[in-house]
């Protein structure tokens, strides 16, 4: 008898991005991490914690931190669930929507998560191919259970339409799962068709807007009787006393996450432009992410490599749509300034 | 169309102990939590973090981690996996090795998460029901994809004897995951039957032993190619930096485990003793925590309240086999005290 089920032995699984040693020095623009650090209050409430209580179970509810986002966001806590990461939300919302043989789709290429928890749930993946102009594509077929749309999209940064949310969220007859981990850098989001849908579920996470990513808190908004159903899905006790503790203390820091934001933004716009102004094809991102490809067709690699050799680690991905560039995070203006300076040597070099 | 799958709307979810606020003064022995706290390092670590760094991702392979695990314990890194908590083990053990349809089996009564994560993957639950004595229960049928063998048990507290394990371990065909939650409070583990049978996969947490419940950290020790597949399940972020931070430095301080785990045991013994002279039903505990019964039976229920009104919180678990007491944690020797003294009111008003 095989130990293994044979989905998941006949699959690759996700493979992040490289996190080099500290000792190394590269400038790290392939995780999509923001460059700037987390709230001082992420310090001062990690100094001053009660440590013995971490032999206490966390709050299976993360009560506290649902309240407080309820309140950013103008919903009640019984709309919202946290999980450990966006990917412990994704993965709750596959195993409580879709049942193995039921169809799932997404736009391809995105994050390659979907597909890939889409395999171990036993579900028909439906990957529908993008192509450009990206804002009108295909609508999938009515009978997906659970569509994952991430808005603005990954690796390439652009953000669909509102209108084409709203199109999806009619057309399909399951959940439209629209994941926003980049959404506080774009001019749009769908929190309100959380309102007006009874089908929609917005997917966010403090990872890059909070500069978390280390602690992993994502959250669903949602139906309330739909986030009840995710409750039960949901390992008991998913998020750590440590991160509700950090999370409810960055989020109570609303000015320096609306700076850091901002900061971010201002730099991508600037950066887009000198981009563009080497030659680099480039399409406006709502992300903290740019997606360059040099002016040549069939360079990805070599750009790629040309950045690595001048220690500006990015992202390549080997895919369709994806060959001829990188996907480049947004630093700091001092990070993307040497990254610009590597991409003008590289340019004489390809 | 119904959204959410049947399974999932027509099951009761796990529901975790009763986590009362700081503010109320109650005795909680509901949790089985460590009633010490963790070792003095994971303050130290705490405080003096680079707290700049949670804007990074996490090592996805938790590899500091699984190379100190891996001498604590004698196994290469390679076949450590690390989760968050055990709950988060459990769930990627069920989705690499039991395909819908499949069976997976459980003495009953037992950790009642085996049962939910179960009907979330859709596999066919073979409980098998426990009686008394519990040392020499049926053999589940040997097609079991997955066996969850809670040693010690829980709530009960009892432990199957090694040739139990051994036996399991040869007759079924699928996996047999040896729980271990609360197996430093025990005399004897299945480490060694690792390497003796290539189907046994044992998992551990620092939640009870290390007392970090709060910061979960769960880890399973198997075959090197069991691990690279359930390295493809896991969410590629599952444990969080503080998380990998902190239970480092509580695995340093092995001498200040070793005498925690002597002190829970030793209130444990004597508990034991004195409850069992007040005419209690107590079967002897290999786990932090005891299963009381007053003498008389169908009381159960009436205990739990009695202790609960008198401050202290127990968990009572309406199920066969179980009614007659509750499951009691061992706090300190001093809340033990007050635990006996409570006891010994309610026997005159039972």
């Amino acid at each position: 008898m095989e130990y293994v089920r044979p989905q998941i032995a006949g699959m690759k699984g996700y493979v992040p991005g490289l996190q080099p040693d500290p000792g190394q020095k590269y400038i790290k623009l392939n995780s999509n991490e923001n460059p700037y650090p987390p709230s001082p209050r992420v310090k001062e409430v990690l100094q001053r914690l009660n440590y013995d209580d971490l032999r206490i179970y966390p709050d299976p509810g993360s009560m506290e931190l649902r309240e407080k986002l309820g309140k950013v966001h103008g919903f009640p806590a019984s709309q919202i669930i946290c999980g450990n990461g966006s990917d412990d939300i994704l993965n709750i919302v596959i195993r409580t929507f879709a049942s193995p043989g039921d169809a799932i789709g997404f736009y391809e290429p995105t994050f390659p998560l979907y597909k890939v928890l889409g395999v171990i749930q036993g579900v028909r993946n439906m990957a529908i191919r993008l192509a450009e102009p990206y804002d009108a594509p295909p609508v999938p077929p009515s009978e997906v259970k659970v569509f994952f749309l991430a808005n603005p999209n990954s690796p390439v940064g652009f953000a669909y339409p509102l209108s084409l949310v709203r199109t999806l969220a009619r057309e399909i007859k399951g959940i439209l799962v629209v994941d926003e981990a980049y959404v506080e850098f774009a001019a749009q989001n769908a929190l309100g068709l959380v309102r007006e849908f009874e089908n929609v579920v917005v997917v966010r996470t403090v990872s890059k807007s909070y500069s978390l990513a280390g602690v992993r808190l994502g959250y669903a908004i949602g139906r309330e009787d739909f986030i009840q159903e995710m409750f039960k899905v949901k390992d008991p006790f998913n998020v750590t006393r440590l991160t509700q503790a950090v999370v409810s203390a960055a989020l109570d820091d609303q000015e320096y996450f609306w700076k850091n934001i901002s900061r971010v933004v201002e730099v991508r716009e600037w950066f887009f432009k000198e981009a563009r102004a080497l030659g680099y094809r480039i399409i406006p991102s709502q992300g903290n992410f740019v997606f360059p490809q040099p002016p040549q067709k069939g360079k990805g690699v070599g750009f790629y490599q040309a950045l690595f050799d001048r220690r500006v680690l990015t992202r390549h991905y080997d895919e369709e749509g994806l060959r001829d560039g990188v996907r480049m995070t947004i630093g700091t203006r001092e990070d993307m300034e040497m990254a610009l300076q590597a991409m003008r040597d590289i340019l004489k070099a390809l």
